[in-house]
């Protein structure tokens, strides 16, 4: 179990990858984000994406759920205030690779509550040719060894 | 259909609301934020939560949902580049109503491409007590009557 003190500033962990299914990418859109160039393969084609691409919000529930086998899972989390900035860079179409990579920018305890310290990371999703295609700085809360 | 030009600075548009389903809440977090706080309700009792809170993608994912139903479905939308930021505030929990308004805090035409503007908008997500639990401040594209 890694605790906030076992977090260095600096760090570069590789979360992984995951592809994107066709077939998940409209069903996620039908359910969250029915835009037409989400969720119809015609209508996208005569959009001026050229293609059906995933929500914006499929992308990043990915990358959470990379965040959470690569980083999370075997650590004291505390959850997450929010994310600072969050960009979609490119579009991710059916198929696409995903892999994504953290980098921790920043670690300090929290201000009001002793059990706890706080991580800043720089979240970085790529696909298959190597292109960055959504990016978040996040905030996390990580339980202290010596806390609480 | 809403262009670009139709959208005013200051609009503020009330979005609807969406009830928080325990088994889909469940289902989400297995498949995208396996935190034990999201996925299992005894394991949340335990948890500095108290009880089992909702994965803050699927509340994102839910905004985009009402974002669609409340603004998009009608508008010539060209997309998002991002979130400038985003909080989440308060745990989300199973029976949750939550509902959203967003209001327009920015509007400008796009430097590179004149088929096109921006807005930026504060989106505020809040529950049946009235306290807001998420809030975005975002952007998006949308095309110009004018433009193209």
């Amino acid at each position: 179990m890694r605790y906030w003190e076992d977090i260095k500033e600096g760090e570069v962990v590789e979360l992984g990858s995951s592809t994107m299914d066709k077939e998940s990418m409209i069903a996620f859109a039908r359910e969250f984000d029915p835009q037409p160039f989400h969720t119809d393969e015609k209508a996208a084609e005569g959009s001026i994406y050229g293609g059906l691409i995933a929500s914006g919000w499929l992308t990043g529930s990915t990358l959470m759920r990379l965040f959470y086998e690569g980083f999370l899972k075997d650590s004291a989390s505390m959850g997450s205030p929010g994310i600072d900035e969050l960009r979609w860079l490119k579009p991710v179409r059916p198929g696409d690779m995903l892999s994504a990579r953290l980098t921790v920018t920043e670690k300090m305890p929290s201000r009001s509550k002793p059990d706890r310290g706080l991580i800043r990371s720089l979240m970085e999703v790529l696909n298959q040719d190597g292109e960055v295609v959504m990016t978040t700085k996040g905030v996390n809360f990580f339980r202290r060894r010596s806390g609480g």
